[in-house]
């Protein structure tokens, strides 16, 4: 098989994950200098090497493209974040680690978190797709203020972690998008300052210190 | 003339802004519950008691529509934060107070953040209205660091302050997200959760405790 492709490197040899993962490197790319709307499967399927039919034949619509795009945009993501964020570091370190890796991530891809990420946030399906990642690097964050509290012997309301790790989250994409629009700005001292903002804090509320509102 | 109005409440002799009013709370009831795409101008002008010529004539096209109900509910939270968070309380009393404000405006409007919010999130130009509302409420977020940190006699480049507020402002979008979609969940508890995070973290950074990534 391998010298066979290697011999004659044709498309039609290529096996399907391999042809599959070209079509979606063509998307993102179009995608993300058109944007959703104004891109054309023609020019994805130029871009690709690959006939317009065949493109629809195993992705489908251009909807289910940019489904396709952002689920595997988003999954190399997660491996990124869940790769360096190793579960028997100290939660610092495992928090430092995820938001460099993050943060890394979207430095190098500024323009694809840019359209991907943002025209995904509004628009029915892929706002619902999106809403999904999200809930799993929720769950992940979650999880990790989790092991740290009960490594301290101490326990928090499930509810009371998902919220903190929901605005984690969201004060992490916050940033992202600062990166994304700021080409000088380095991706690691962004990280360092989220790590100001959500370490310190977690810091605390791992220590058992929470704020009260003033009485009356 | 407010004689002439209250004894002939018809809708021709009301001034122009208050109609425009009308046409708006119409306009935000409709598009909340039917989202953008799916709201007719035939279905506000009907809910506003005026002819569609006329909301056009007032108001534009459904998209400059849309954009003044943005404007407006923005305009209308921002008030409610400033009007809360008074300059001359300590930094935490402000940060709380703004954080409640919001939260319980994010409350009592669900619907129409859920809606008006996480559409105008994706789609230009509603996106750059929303991206304007939100550096500005950065930028007041950003100046009561400052002044909490010259109140002590400390100063912080302002892109380090820039970006703290942009993750605060990012948490506290994320945390408005999940309340609209939990009903039952309360807005004050949100914001003291909220506090929780962002407060103990700008407490820390306003002592000048900063976080280091670790050697290596």
């Amino acid at each position: 098989m391998l010298a066979r492709v290697s011999s004659t490197p044709t498309f039609k040899r290529l096996p399907r994950a391999v042809r599959e993962q070209q079509m979606l490197d063509a998307a993102v790319k179009v995608f993300s200098r058109r944007g959703f709307h104004a891109a054309s499967m023609d020019e994805i399927a130029d871009d690709a090497g690959i006939s317009k039919p065949m493109v629809y034949a195993y992705l489908g619509t251009k909807e289910e493209l940019f489904v396709a795009c952002l689920h595997r945009e988003g999954t190399r993501m997660m491996e990124a974040i869940a790769g360096a964020a190793a579960s028997d570091l100290p939660a610092d370190e495992r928090l430092w680690r995820g938001l460099r890796a993050f943060f890394g991530f979207v430095g190098a891809h500024r323009d694809g978190w840019a359209v991907l990420y943002r025209q995904a946030r509004g628009e029915q399906p892929f706002a619902a797709e999106l809403a999904t990642m999200r809930g799993r690097l929720v769950e992940v964050v979650a999880g990790m203020l989790d092991h740290a509290l009960r490594a301290k012997g101490r326990e928090v309301r499930a509810t009371d972690l998902e919220v903190v790790a929901y605005a984690l989250v969201g004060a992490t994409e916050s940033l992202a998008d600062w990166l994304a629009d700021h080409p000088e700005a380095d991706p690691e001292k962004t990280a360092t300052r989220m790590m100001n903002v959500a370490w310190l804090g977690a810091d605390q509320l791992l220590r058992g210190i929470t704020w009260h509102p003033p009485a009356g």
